[in-house]
């Protein structure tokens, strides 16, 4: 019979990169004991963003950093809320042109990632910060 | 035991702006007593997007507008397609950037939200429109 | 009572382009029998992406790859990871900037998606490549 479960996980982050927490969300799947179902990841944030990408190669991920920093410049004279530092609201926009919510299903046990596929926090703020993600599990 | 229930929201734009409507979401949570469950929302659009941001200050909406307005400006000779008007094309650009879906857990009978994320409709279209929602719960 | 399903899409592509599969995900909906529900894709992949978009006019399809190729250049000398091509990272940050996830409705027995929306397989490598997505059904 289908059931549900909700967690929370807490991610400490130092500053701007990409954080993998692949295995702590495998490790919620394992212990639930489903084997079919679905995993939904919420990020509490406005300034971070959950993505899913290639976690085999680190110059992936500083090909990225470049990529977004050239695109969304921290100071860019564009932006009028800088209230809170010149990376404020580049993460704001970093988080709307990636994303918050992911879902993942459960197949055979085990969260159905592709091969090269990993479960990133990409932190946008350049101080640390404690990140929330709710993790909610349905399956049978 | 779980259960599900579908619920449909129009909303009504005045033109390219952000629209919060975190307290129709939230008051569809309360109405079905679901204590712990999921919530998924789909816009039924291709030139509007959901998009789930800072609700405290309006400066992050009109950095958003500038941003995206010189990221697929209104009118760039790069379309074909204009035949509904200059805002057409990236208004389809603007949506495919963001999200036309989202997925949020509920946990003690409300939207497991961060204490800044609101849930706005983002309208790309110059032009008033009126624009569906469908939410759907899952829950118990 | 709810139930859910679970089914493997195997999409072969021709090399960067759209590649709409409404009708497989809906075929899978139907044979399904669930009158409400909720149907979850997950692209197992990191350079191509699920795009809900305009299924009307090829134009726009067009539009959207001549404004994704300006916006991520194949063979950006920011990029240094190129061993595996040019349109390797570009395949990555295009990833990114869209999604590998959609969560839709299921409403009298069918997607609840809107007029004009379809779904698309965005190939984004310039070679054919065999694309699989994993779709969750729940519902009753």
């Amino acid at each position: 019979m289908l059931r549900q479960a909700l967690h929370e996980l807490t991610l400490a982050t130092r500053g701007r990169d990409f954080y993998e927490f692949t295995h702590a969300v495998a490790e919620l799947v394992g212990q639930s004991r489903m084997q079919t179902g679905l995993c939904t990841l919420h990020l509490r944030h406005t300034s971070a963003s959950l993505l899913i990408q290639e976690n085999a190669d680190p110059e992936v991920r500083r090909d990225f950093e470049r990529f977004f920093a050239r695109l969304v410049p921290d100071g860019d004279p564009l932006f009028e809320h800088t209230a809170e530092g010149d990376d404020d609201m580049p993460a704001h926009v970093r988080t709307a042109l990636t994303a918050v919510n992911l879902s993942i299903p459960i197949a055979a046990g085990s969260l159905a990632l592709g091969t090269w596929q990993g479960i990133y926090l990409w932190e946008h703020r350049t101080h640390p910060h404690r990140r929330q993600v709710t993790v909610h599990l349905l399956g049978e």
